[in-house]
C-alpha cells in the first residue's frame, strides 16, 4: 500500500466538519478506492474553541492558515474558507507555488481567479480541483471535463442555486409570495441573513461561468454573465406559468454558437423539460453534446454531506494520481471567445405587467408590442387587486430579445404601469 | 504536444462507425482536451467491403482481428465486436497481455470476465475501460468509480435497457399491448429480430452487475442477478399502475445491506421518483450515497452517437494518463460478498391475476393472501373480457417477498386463474 495522502483543512465551517466526518465514517472504503489512505494532518480556522460537533484532537491546529501552504507534512490543502480574494486566494497561490495540490469548494474564487490558479498549477504540475464549487455533490465538473469530453457542447443549462430553487418551488407548491417564503427560508437557515448573493443570481453566475469554460473550452468570463435574480417574481407569475404548462426556475444557461452567451435569469420551463422537475433545494445540470445528445445530472447541490462528498472525490482523484489540467485543457488552449452580441438571442418570451385597471391600458401595451415588431401568442388579464391593479401576462411568439427591449422602452414612464415589467424567456423542450 | 494516442478499432458496426465519425468531427477539441491527438491507425471487421457510410481509406485494414493485440503501432485497442466470449475475449486478453490499453463497449464480456481482465490489466499496469458498456453516453461508470467514490453506496437503481423502456413507455402513452409494440419496435429497428436479451432482462442484468461492483466495492456476480423481463406486462397492468399514480419500468436494482441483492424486474415506480419520468429509449441511474444523498443521471443509453461519446471519453482519459483500476479498486480489494437470502426483501407489492369471472374467485385469492400473512392495501377487479375473464389487481402492504411467494403457491393450479399471476414490487420515493 502506498503511503497516505496527507491533507490540511483550511476552514472548519459546515463543509469542513463534513469532510472530517466523511473521512472518518468511510475510511476503509476510501482507502480501498484511493489505493492509499487519506489522512487529515493539520487544520486551521478562525476560532479554535468553537464546538463543531467533531473531535479535532487528533489534528495539528495551525493558527496561521496561510502557513498550511508550506507545511512540511502536507501533500494537499483543502480550502473551505470562502471569498473570492483575501486569505483563500493567498492560500491557493502559496500552496500551488510550493508544489502542493489544492482542492477548493470556492466558486467565487474559481470564477474570478481560476485561470490564474490553473496556470500556476500547470506550471508546477500539481492538481487544482474544485468539484464542490459547482452543484455540490453532483459530479458536474467531472461530467463535463471527462464524461462528455469527446463532445462539442452546444449548450449547458443548470439549476445552480438551491436557495432560489427552494424559494421558487415553495412559492409554487404553497401559492405564497416571494418575501414571505424568503423570510421563512432565512428562519430555517436555508437562506443567508444577507441573501443577495443567492437570490440576485451572483452565486449561480459564478458556477455558470465555470461550467461554460469546461463545456466550450473557453476562458472563464464571469464578467460576461448577464445576471438577473428572482426578487421580482411574484405569486401571479407562478400562477400564469402554471396555466401555460410551465414552472419558473432560476436557470443558468450558456451557449457558444454565435459568441459566448452566459445568462442567469428566471425562466419559464415547460413540464416536459427535465429542469421543470427539479424541486426543493436540488441542483441539476443539462448539457447538450453533438454526439451524446442531452445529459441530465441531478442531486443535492449544497450542505455538509454532498459538498464533503465532492471534496473527498477530488482527494481520491489526487490520491490515484489524476492531476490533469483544471479546465480540461491547458490554459493556453482555452479559447478567448467574444461575447454574443446583446439582444440577438431568440426566444418565446413571457412578459408580465401590473397595470391600472382602466380603459386603454391593453391598447397601449399591445400597440407598443406592434411598434417593436413583437408578435403576441397569448395574452391574459386577471386578478384585479384591492388597489385596482390588474396583472397582464403576455407570451410572445419567438422573437429577438432586442425587440422586446424596444417594446418595453416604448412603455417606459407610462402612467398605466404600476411596477417594472417582468420579462422571462421560455425554454424549449 | 505529446505524441498521438494510436488506436485500433475492432468491429465496425454502428458504434465503430460512430467512433470514426466522432474523432473526425471533433478532432481539434479532442486534441485540446486530451493534450494530444487521438488517431485511429488500424481497423478490423468481418466484412471489408460493406458500406459503413464512413471513409476507411486512411486506416490500415487488418484481416486477422486478433493480431491487433500485438500490432506494433498501436497504444490502445477498442473492442466493438460484442459477445461475452469468442474473438472479443481473445482480443481483450491478448491486448492486455501485450501491455496495451483496452477499451470496450461489451457489457456481456465485462459482466462475465471483467474481474479476470481487470486482474490482467492491473498486473500489466495498463488501462481497462468500459464506460460505453453501461447506459451508453451517460458517464455512470465514471460517476460511481470517481464522482461518488467518497460514499458508501446503499443502493443503485437503473433503467438500463432502452428497448424495454421504449416498449413500456409506448404501451403507456398509446394504451397498446406488449406484442404489438414489440413488433413495431422491431420493424423500426429499435428492437432486435431476436429480442430476448433485451426484453427478458439479460442485457440490463449485465449492466447492473457491473454497477453493483462499482457501487459496493464487491466482485462482479452476474450469476447472482435475479432476472425477470417485461414479456408478461399487459396493457391492463399499465392502466392499473396509472390509477395508483405509478408507471411501470424495467428497473435494475442492487443493494448491499444484508448480503448482495441484485435484481432486474418490472416495477411500479411512483411519479415522485425520478425514474418515473425516464421515457422512450432513455436510460437513467440513481445511486444513494451516505454523504452525497441521491444522485440521478439520465441520458441516451444506446445508439451510434452516445456510445461513441463514451468510447472516446475513455480514450481521452487514457490519453491524459488516467489508468487506475477498472473496478475503482484493486481486484484483491473487491469484497466477495454473500448473496442476500432469497425471499427476505420487503416491499409493497403489486399482484395481478387474470381470473374466471365467477363467484368465489375473490374469496379464493384473498384467503390465500390471508393464509400467507400478506396484508392487502387495495384490491380492484375490472375489465371483464369477451372471454369472460376479469383482471384482479392487488396492492399489498409492505411484506416479505417469501410471503407473497407462499400466497402464490397456495393458488398454484387453481382453476380460477387463467394465466400466471404477475408480481411487481412498488418502489419507494
Amino acid at each position: 500500500m502506498a503511503k497516505a495522502l496527507r491533507v490540511a483543512l483550511a476552514g472548519l465551517g459546515t463543509v469542513g466538519a463534513g469532510v472530517i466526518k466523511l473521512i472518518d465514517a468511510n475510511r476503509d472504503l476510501i482507502e480501498r478506492r484511493a489505493g492509499r489512505s487519506i489522512e487529515i494532518v493539520a487544520i486551521s480556522a478562525r476560532d479554535r474553541n468553537r464546538d463543531r460537533g467533531v473531535d479535532l484532537s487528533g489534528f495539528e491546529w495551525v493558527d496561521d492558515t496561510t502557513s498550511l501552504a508550506s507545511h512540511p507534512d502536507i501533500d494537499v490543502v483543502v480550502e473551505l474558507i470562502g471569498g473570492s480574494d483575501g486569505p483563500a486566494l493567498v492560500l491557493a497561490r502559496n500552496t500551488i507555488a510550493s508544489g502542493r495540490a489544492f482542492v477548493t469548494a470556492n466558486k467565487a474564487m474559481i470564477a474570478h481567479h481560476g485561470l490564474e490558479l490553473a496556470g500556476l498549477a500547470e506550471g508546477k504540475g500539481v492538481a487544482l480541483k474544485y468539484e464542490a464549487a459547482v452543484a455540490g455533490g453532483i459530479p458536474v465538473i467531472k461530467g463535463l471535463r471527462e464524461g462528455a469530453a469527446a463532445n462539442e457542447i452546444s449548450g449547458v443549462f443548470g439549476i445552480l442555486n438551491g436557495t432560489c430553487n427552494y424559494i421558487l418551488s415553495t412559492m409554487e407548491s404553497e401559492g405564497r409570495d416571494f418575501a414571505e417564503v424568503l423570510a421563512e427560508a432565512q428562519a430555517l437557515g436555508y437562506a443567508e441573513a444577507d441573501p443577495s448573493f443567492d437570490i440576485d443570481g451572483v452565486d449561480a453566475a459564478h458556477k455558470l461561468s465555470i461550467l461554460a469554460s469546461l463545456a466550450f473550452g473557453t476562458a472563464i468570463d464571469f464578467e460576461g454573465v448577464d445576471i438577473r435574480g428572482i426578487r421580482h417574481v411574484i405569486a401571479a407569475d407562478i400562477v400564469e406559468a402554471e396555466s401555460l404548462g410551465h414552472r419558473i426556475r432560476l436557470v443558468g444557461m450558456a451557449s457558444a454558437g454565435n459568441g459566448l452567451l452566459q445568462r442567469v435569469q428566471p425562466c419559464l420551463v415547460p413540464l416536459a423539460h427535465p429542469l421543470a422537475h427539479v424541486t426543493g433545494s436540488l441542483n441539476a445540470v443539462v448539457a447538450e453534446g453533438n454526439f451524446v445528445g442531452r445529459l441530465f445530472l441531478q442531486g443535492r447541490g449544497a450542505g455538509e454531506g454532498p459538498t464533503a462528498s465532492a471534496v473527498v472525490a477530488d482527494l481520491i482523484d489526487i490520491a490515484r494520481g489524476e492531476t490533469g489540467p483544471a479546465f480540461a485543457m491547458s490554459v493556453a488552449s482555452l479559447a478567448r471567445t467574444d461575447r454574443a452580441p446583446a439582444g440577438e438571442s431568440m426566444a418565446r418570451t413571457y412578459l408580465r405587467f401590473i397595470v391600472a385597471d382602466r380603459p386603454g391600458v391593453l391598447a397601449e401595451i399591445t400597440a407598443a408590442m406592434r411598434d417593436a415588431d413583437v408578435s403576441i401568442e397569448s395574452l391574459s388579464q386577471r386578478g384585479v387587486t384591492a388597489e385596482g391593479a390588474a396583472v397582464v401576462a403576455i407570451v410572445t411568439h419567438e422573437c429577438r430579445e432586442a425587440n422586446v427591449v424596444k417594446a418595453l422602452g416604448l412603455l417606459e414612464g407610462s402612467s398605466s404601469l404600476q411596477a417594472a415589467p417582468m420579462v422571462m424567456p421560455i425554454l424549449e423542450v
